[in-house]
C-alpha cells in the first residue's frame, strides 16, 4: 500500500482523492486546515448576502465518507522534509510515499499587509462574512446620521481590482443598493451610493477579449458602478483610499487586486516563479522529486504554448485527475503522461441577467451568458443538496429581488468581552 | 403624531410594531443592536449544525418595510432619561412620547462571568456558531490524536442546565455523534462519546409535569445522554468541570443554566424582582410612569394567580399585541386593559421524533409531540421564505440523517492576525 498525503481540500485535492477512492493500492490522508471544501467561485455571493456560508461549503468528511481508503485530518501543515519524506502538522510528523500539495492561494497586498485591516480580500468564508458585515453596516450607519458628508462616506464602496472577483463584487453591491435595500430605508436613498471599481490596468476583466471587457464595462456603468481604470491605489486607511494626489472617503474598501500562493511554497526549497508559485515539471512534480506533486493555484504549470496556466477551477480539477491517473500508471509501471489542459474557457458574472463568457472562439454576453454561468456553477457545486438549495435560493432572489442572508454578525460571541473582564471585576 | 420608540426587535418589539404598522397616529422608531429578528427557539439548531444562521434570522427592515410609519435604527441604547423622556443611543439623543422596552435576556453565570470563556451560553447567533465550531472541532481533535485519554476528553460534552435549551442541545449532540458523524470518521468511534447533562435540581424540564419530565429523561437516556440531576457545578475551566469533589475532563462545556435580563433594567431606577427583571403594572408599564412599557423576558408581569410569567415566546408576542391595543385605547381615551396571558402551553424537543408538549390539561410525548413542535416552529418562523427553506432543510436532514451546516468557521478573518502584524514587520 502506497501512503499518499494530500494537503488541501480544494478543487485539485478533492478531485485527486475522488479518483483514487476505494483503490486498495493507496492509503490516502487528506489534510486541510478547514473541515470543509469551499466552492470559491461563489464566495462573492456570501459576501453580498445572496447565499449562506453552508450553501457553498461541504464537509470534506462527507465528500469522501464512502471511500474507506481515505482518512481526513483537520490540521495545518507547517513544514515539509522532502529528504525524509515527512510532513509536520500540529506537532505530529506524517510519513508519505507520495505527497500531493494543493494549498491554493491567498490575497496579496504587494507588501502592504497593513492595508488588510481596511480592505479585506475575498478568499475565505470568514472574510466573506466580514465583508458582508461591513457592507450592511455601512448602510445602517448612513441611515443613522444626519451629517451629509458622513452619510456619503458610508455610502461609498471602493473595490480595488477589476478582475472577475472585483467585477462580481461591484455589480452585486450596486444591485443590493438599487434593488434589495431601496424600500427598506427611510432616511437615506440607497440608490445614491457610489460604487467605485479601481483597476490599475487599462480595462476590467483583462483576461477576457477586449470586446467582452467593453461589454462588461458597459453593463457595470448601466448598473451605476463607476469604473476607474489606469488608477493605482497608493494608500488605504480607515478613511478611504488615496490614489496618488486624489483621495476618496469610503467606509467600505474591498481588495480584489492580487493573489499570492500558499506560504508552503517557501518551505519546499524548489524554484519559484516571480509570483511565488512552484515551477513544476510537465507531470506536475517538483524538479528532481517525482514523489511530490504540486497542483492548482500554487503551481506554475505551462500550457502547450509555454504560457503559465491561470488559477482557475477547471485547471485545478483537471490537474487532480491527471495526477491520480499518473499514480495509477506508476503502479502498472507505465511512463507518466504530461498534464494537458483542456481549455474550458472562462466566465464572469456582472449582475442579474448579465455575464460574459469566453470559450475557445466563442464569446457570449448578456442573459444567455448569465444562464450558462448559473447552470455551470450550480452543476459544479459539490453535493446534490447544495445544488438544490442554491437553485431554490436564487430562484427566490430572482423573483422577489430579496437577499436571504442579510445578517450583520459580530466576531465577538462573549456577552462580556474577554479584554474587559479584568476591568469589571 | 405620537413618537413611539421601541427598543428590541425580538418577539415582543416586532409584534408590537406590526400591530401599529401604517397607523398615522404613531411615528415609530424601532431600535436594535442587531439588524435582524432572531427566532431564538431554533438557535440550538444552528449550534448543532442543523440550520444556517440566515434561516432563523430575518432583517428587521424587511419585516417592517411595508410600514411607512416605522423607522428602523441599528443602535445600542445605553441610557434612558425618564424625566426628560429621552433615550441615548450611540451618542445620539432620541425623544419619545411612549417608550416600549423589550430587550430580552442574556445568560447568567451567577457571578462567575469568567466561566463564559470555557462554557458559552446560547442566546445569540455569534454564540451559536461558536458552539457549533467547538462541537465539530472536538470530533476533529479526537480523530487526530492517538492518546486515548486526550481522545476521551475531546469526546466528552458537558451541558450545564436541564431546561429546554439544555435538553435540546444534549439530544442534538447525541444525535450528531451517533448518526451524522458515525460514517465520517476512521480512527474514532463517534458513538463512544459522552454527553453529560448536569442539572442542579431534581429533574430535567422542571417547568413541565413530572410525567413528561420522566419521559424526557427516558428519551435522553435511550439516545445515550447521561443525565446527572441534583448536581451543582463548582468550577469551569479549559480542562472541564468540577462538581464539588468530582472532576470531569471535557473539551466542550456548554452553559444553559441561568438567564438574567438586559442590563437596561438597571438604568430605569424602577423596582426589580430578585432575578433583576422590572416589576410592571397590570398594563405592563413602569409603576408611576404610564408612558414606559416593559415587555418580554426583561419584565416581571403576573398571571391571574399572581405568579410571574415565564420567559416564553408566546408571552412576549401577546404582550406586544396587548401594548399596541392599549395605545389605541389611549387615542380613543378609553381606559387601558390589564394584560392577560392566554396560556399556549410549552414544549421541548429531545431528538428525532421525540418531544414533550404540555397544553392546559393535555400532555403529549413522542412522535406526535414532535410533529406538533415541528409544525408550530415552522409556522411561527417569520417570513414565508424562511418557512419553506427550513422545512426543506429538515426534510432533507430527516431522510438522509445529514446535517447541512457542518462548518468550523473561525472568528479571525485576517490572513495575518492584527496582533502579530507589528512583530512581522
Amino acid at each position: 500500500m502506497k501512503k499518499v498525503i494530500v494537503v488541501g481540500g480544494g478543487f485539485a485535492g478533492i478531485n485527486f482523492a475522488k479518483h483514487l477512492a476505494n483503490n486498495k493500492n493507496f492509503e490516502i490522508t487528506l489534510m486541510d486546515r478547514r473541515n470543509y471544501h469551499l466552492f470559491q467561485p461563489l464566495l462573492y455571493q456570501v459576501a453580498t448576502a445572496g447565499l449562506s456560508p453552508a450553501e457553498i461549503a461541504t464537509p470534506i468528511r462527507t465528500i469522501v465518507s464512502h471511500a474507506k481508503n481515505i482518512k481526513v485530518v483537520l490540521a495545518n501543515v507547517t513544514d515539509i522534509d522532502r529528504a525524509n519524506k515527512t510532513i509536520l502538522a500540529e506537532g505530529t510528523t506524517y510519513r508519505y510515499d507520495t505527497l500531493v500539495l494543493a494549498c491554493g492561494a491567498k490575497h496579496s497586498y504587494f507588501g502592504r499587509q497593513e492595508w488588510e485591516e481596511y480592505a479585506p480580500g475575498l478568499k475565505t468564508l470568514e472574510q466573506a462574512t466580514e465583508i458582508r458585515r461591513r457592507i450592511l453596516k455601512s448602510f445602517e450607519d448612513a441611515e443613522r446620521t444626519d451629517d451629509k458628508e458622513v452619510q456619503r462616506k458610508h455610502l461609498t464602496f471602493v473595490i480595488v481590482g477589476g478582475g472577475p472577483t472585483g467585477v462580481e463584487l461591484a455589480g452585486a453591491i450596486a444591485e443590493i443598493a438599487r434593488q434589495t435595500l431601496a424600500k427598506d430605508f427611510r432616511k437615506i436613498d440607497p440608490t445614491r451610493n457610489r460604487v467605485i471599481l479601481i483597476e490599475a490596468g487599462s480595462r476590467v476583466l483583462a483576461s477576457f477579449s477586449e470586446d467582452l471587457s467593453r461589454k462588461a464595462l458597459q453593463d457595470l456603468e448601466n448598473m451605476g458602478v463607476q469604473v476607474w481604470t489606469n488608477t493605482r491605489v497608493t494608500s488605504v486607511t480607515g478613511e478611504g483610499v488615496e490614489l496618488g494626489a486624489e483621495k476618496i472617503q469610503a467606509a467600505t474598501v474591498l481588495w480584489a487586486a492580487g493573489v499570492t500562493p500558499s506560504s508552503l511554497c517557501q518551505v519546499l526549497k524548489s524554484p519559484l516563479d516571480p509570483q511565488g508559485r512552484i515551477i513544476v515539471e510537465p507531470d506536475l512534480t517538483l524538479p528532481g522529486d517525482p514523489n511530490v506533486f504540486c497542483l492548482g493555484d500554487m503551481a506554475h504549470a505551462k500550457d502547450k504554448n509555454g504560457q503559465a496556466l491561470p488559477g482557475l477551477a477547471p485547471v485545478a480539477l483537471q490537474q487532480g485527475r491527471s495526477t491520480a491517473k499518473n499514480l495509477l500508471r506508476d503502479l502498472k509501471q507505465k511512463p507518466r503522461e504530461a498534464f494537458r489542459y483542456l481549455d474550458k474557457g472562462q466566465m464572469a458574472t456582472i449582475g442579474r441577467k448579465k455575464a460574459v463568457l469566453q470559450f475557445k472562439g466563442i464569446e457570449i454576453s448578456g442573459f444567455l451568458a448569465w444562464c450558462a454561468w448559473l447552470f455551470i456553477h450550480i452543476y459544479y457545486l459539490i453535493g446534490f443538496k447544495n445544488r438544490v438549495f442554491v437553485f431554490a435560493q436564487w430562484s427566490w432572489a430572482y423573483f422577489t429581488m430579496k437577499r436571504g442572508a442579510r445578517l450583520i454578525v459580530d466576531k465577538e460571541w462573549r456577552s462580556v468581552p474577554k479584554s474587559t473582564l479584568g476591568q469589571k471585576k
